[in-house]
């Protein structure tokens, strides 16, 4: 027996198997995971195999190991969220997310690290060498909303798109301020004074995290969809780039201390379009299929190591610091965001109701980040406490609040999802709306979000799409190829079944092919890219009137029917119209 | 800048990037491929950057690890070969392959080992010190023939199936008599003496090695199979297993010291059928895809990496010992081929020709196994000699050889493999004289090939499916339900044209559906089980017969057609013949 020899792989491969094993015993019972979130199940799976681990080796089981989780579980995850973003609802709102993700979750991280320092104060607590800059250190890794958390919960709950989006945006990209303010405290932790020099540059960093993130994921997914229009003779390799370019994304930026997730999310957003359009059918599904699965396991996996590492002897159970840490968790963020929606709502039309504001706050669950965080704090006397105070939070949040959270929607009877795609005139007529608001803005000098989406779209058909897609030059008009493809299949339909005679010179056909070409010469005379917009929307709407598929879910592709089934499906609705 | 910190998955990813680019590149001029194999070129690009390396640090680049390749690069490749693999050839020539695989791998171990170390015994070669064992267990690791070689050269000549399927096959199953060989080689250079007792163990090491790797992969494919059945309600980690379970078959063949490369073969071809039955179409895409890509992407990456190796001072040049082995490898594998199919043309109807026999021998591509091996052997005097008559046979078989191989082919007029799939006719003659034989077996007595296939049928319909697949009850006659759907499809599309009224309750619509009742009535009188098989090979090549893609290419997925495209061609087809 040569266990040594293979044990990496080997470990590696049965905690992935146990991990997809426990997620097939969860949905063999449809029922469970309706009632009980399945980060909840698989905590207590975790729980469990720790306990089994602490039991029989009577020392504490291994603790999920922070570069693991940084550099291999959350990647996937993220890349996942950003690949499957809903675009619009996202730039849509991207004001009052940020808004969240930075000013919020620098409120939070004061609200609590203070607050938390006074309760230090109180001489029966014993709390009294826990200083402020530690306080304010925990602050700034329990502050931040978890995506992978988030994503778990909410994702079940099916509320409208914006709060969705709201939550959601908030915790990707407040990792960018999470980034900064964990190292500036812990820099200041190990430096003998503080210089206001420092303070000033800590805020800097701000933009600079942020910022670089960004062109760091851009830069990647613009160079991913490039390489992606040479990948036609080798097509089984093309799902590879997508994967080691944004992964590529990832480290570069963590490499050069700016936020990882941001730019994952950046790379994915930005090749997306792209890269789509240049690979094969069967590349993209297996794109998709793999994305999804790769974030599934890892989620599964972080959410049973979580379990696992909360057993063991790494905590000092102060409880006076852990409830009030719940507390001040719970407090500050209801305040944060009464406070930042009542200035938001001042400045838009569209409000956050206050049913809304509840799920925002009550839907900020701490995770697998704080708590990775939170080992990677250098060695001091109250490490453990911190550690312990984490472990509770996260598992308060992710039990409690992540098990209520769906009553209280329903009870609440919060906006839900629409589970119907809009319809074809809202489509147009959303299309139409932009187009006049760009205008409006682009005569009043307002340089708003509508004016911003025109200049880009304009860049984007100018320059990009020349440089980055392989077939640009031949016309995209799905509808007219459809329609072609229709006419001669109920050309030849029609001949064989005898009812117009057999020569493929009939009538008919010929008839056919004119339909094709009066449809182009009405082409021609409208602006062709305004009208092949419309005949995407009309070739996607036509058939998806009657699809009712939820936008977002972790364990299914958004469904895809055969274009073959769609076309028949067309071609029945054309005859019975007629 | 933190380098540190994202070092090992940052250079992987990179490796991998260049891989894929240099793919990328060399399919981007048609022409190249098609003259130089891939092979050669990869490495090529892997000496240009090993000299790059060279040049820039001064020292030996790094050389490919041998845990890397065994554990993380090699497995990909066989499970693509193994999932891939042809079944029916492989099955009807497994007492040639095995011949060739374990006796002829032996020849060649003693021959070239013994002939060698008469070499060593002239004086002025200065190669005294070698001793016997030292040039038989040089013998162990040069003689046999490489999968990922022979696959890459193969792979592009296209001879026919039978051909290819003795030299692979033979590259596939030699692994587990390399490993015994080796390993017991590598033991006796270390034991004082070696014991009568030892050499016999050696023997019966082998069926240990080689039936207990096929167990092992068996028992992890039939697991696979099973756990598929419980994936309905999560499809996106479907994909999953069948890695997981592949590999973990390969890791415990490896842990137990049983060839690894038999147990992933026995495991992929064991589970395949089940599989597929059991996860979506989807999954299976993607199963196919990755693992072309993976295994496109782990060839690629070991050429270069042998081309990256073979820069640097770990050589030792004695041109005498290198030649001879080069020369030794040729004959003794000429030799062998000649002598061991004289025997097996004797026993077999369907000789292998004298034509073949030479691509036999001269197929015998060495590659990254041997190079691995040598790598692994301890420390002592001569290795360097041994790594650079290594480097020097692999460098000649893939480029001298590689690079020949298609002119001699041409050359030779080598019988090649027919491009069009068997037709109906061929498949269910097959299929009688499959039956008539396995009776013929069964009333004489013997059991041959015929009566185990047939019992192993038996075994599978009546108790491995049962366990095994998912929808067992559900009759699969693909071609009723196929023509229920044409039917169905048909008479919607002629009441619809206003040929034969709107109504649906039309005589042609009824005449359809008792069309569909008369054809399952004709199916209960018939044994269900044989015409089930009829009606699949009727419905596979309906349409197949106008098709004509290769069986087997690493860089592409077997053509596979919308079924709605088929259904719509069949459905051309019949009109025209009425």
């Amino acid at each position: 027996l040569d266990y040594q020899h293979v044990q990496v792989p080997f470990e590696i491969t049965l905690w992935i198997m146990l991990a997809s094993l426990a997620k097939i015993g969860f949905h063999l019972y449809n029922k469970l995971p309706s009632v009980v979130p399945e980060s909840c199940l698989l905590i207590f799976v975790g729980l469990i195999m720790g306990g089994i681990i602490y039991g029989l080796n009577d020392k504490s089981p291994p603790v999920m190991d922070s570069d693991i989780f940084f550099l291999y579980l959350l990647p996937p995850i993220v890349l996942d969220a950003g690949y499957f973003m809903p675009s619009r609802p996202f730039f849509e709102n991207i004001g009052t997310i940020l808004l969240y993700a930075v000013v919020g979750t620098i409120w939070n991280v004061f609200g609590i690290g203070f607050s938390l320092y006074g309760i230090c104060q109180v001489k029966s607590f014993h709390l009294q060498d826990v200083s402020l800059l530690h306080n304010l250190l925990f602050g700034s890794l329990i502050a931040a909303v978890d995506p992978v958390a988030v994503l778990a919960v909410f994702e079940e709950i099916h509320v409208n798109e914006k709060l969705h989006i709201l939550v959601f945006g908030e915790s990707l990209l407040n990792d960018a301020v999470t980034v900064v303010l964990y190292k500036l405290f812990r820099s200041f932790c190990e430096m003998p004074a503080i210089k206001t020099v420092d303070v000033f540059a800590g805020i800097g960093k701000f933009f600079v995290v942020g910022i670089g993130g960004v062109l760091v994921g851009l830069t990647f997914g613009m160079i991913a969809a490039f390489t992606t229009r040479f990948t036609k003779n080798i097509r089984v390799i093309e799902p590879l780039f997508v994967f080691l370019y944004s992964y590529l994304s990832y480290l570069a930026a963590e490499m050069f201390h700016l936020s990882g997730i941001v730019a994952i999310i950046a790379c994915a957003m930005g090749m997306k379009r792209y890269v789509e359009a240049n690979i094969s059918l069967k590349s993209h599904t297996t794109v998709k299929y793999f994305m999804k699965m790769w974030s599934s396991v890892s989620d599964t996996l972080i959410f049973i190591f979580l379990g696992v590492s909360t057993i063991g002897e790494n905590h000092e159970w102060n409880w006076p610091y852990i409830c009030f840490t719940v507390i001040f968790c719970l407090i500050w963020r209801a305040l944060g965001v009464l406070v930042l929606t009542f200035f938001v709502n001042r400045f838009h039309v569209n409000t956050v109701t206050s049913k809304d504001q509840f799920i925002i706050a009550y839907g900020g669950l701490r995770g697998a980040i704080c708590f990775s965080l939170v080992f990677l704090l250098p060695d001091f006397d109250r490490k453990k406490l911190f550690i312990a105070a984490t472990t509770v939070v996260i598992l308060f949040t992710v039990f409690v609040q992540g098990m209520t959270i769906r009553p209280l929607v329903d009870l609440l009877d919060v906006t839900k999802k629409r589970e119907s795609a809009p319809t074809v005139g809202e489509q147009i007529h959303i299309r139409f709306l932009d187009h006049l608001l760009a205008g409006i803005e682009d005569i009043s000098g307002h340089w708003g979000q509508y004016y911003w989406k025109d200049k880009l779209e304009y860049f984007n058909s100018k320059y990009l799409q020349k440089i980055l897609l392989r077939e640009y030059d031949q016309p995209k008009s799905s509808i007219v190829l459809l329609y072609e493809k229709l006419e001669r299949k109920h050309a030849i339909e029609l001949a064989e079944a005898g009812q117009l005679g057999h020569a493929p010179s009939h009538p008919s056909l010929l008839n056919s092919h004119r339909t094709v070409v009066t449809d182009r010469k009405s082409e021609d005379i409208l602006n062709p890219d305004v009208l092949e917009n419309i005949q995407e929307i009309l070739a996607r709407n036509l058939y998806r009137i009657r699809r009712t598929v939820p936008a977002y879910s972790r364990h299914t592709l958004p469904g895809e029917t055969e274009p073959a089934e769609q076309a028949e499906e067309i071609l029945i609705l054309r005859h019975r119209s007629l």
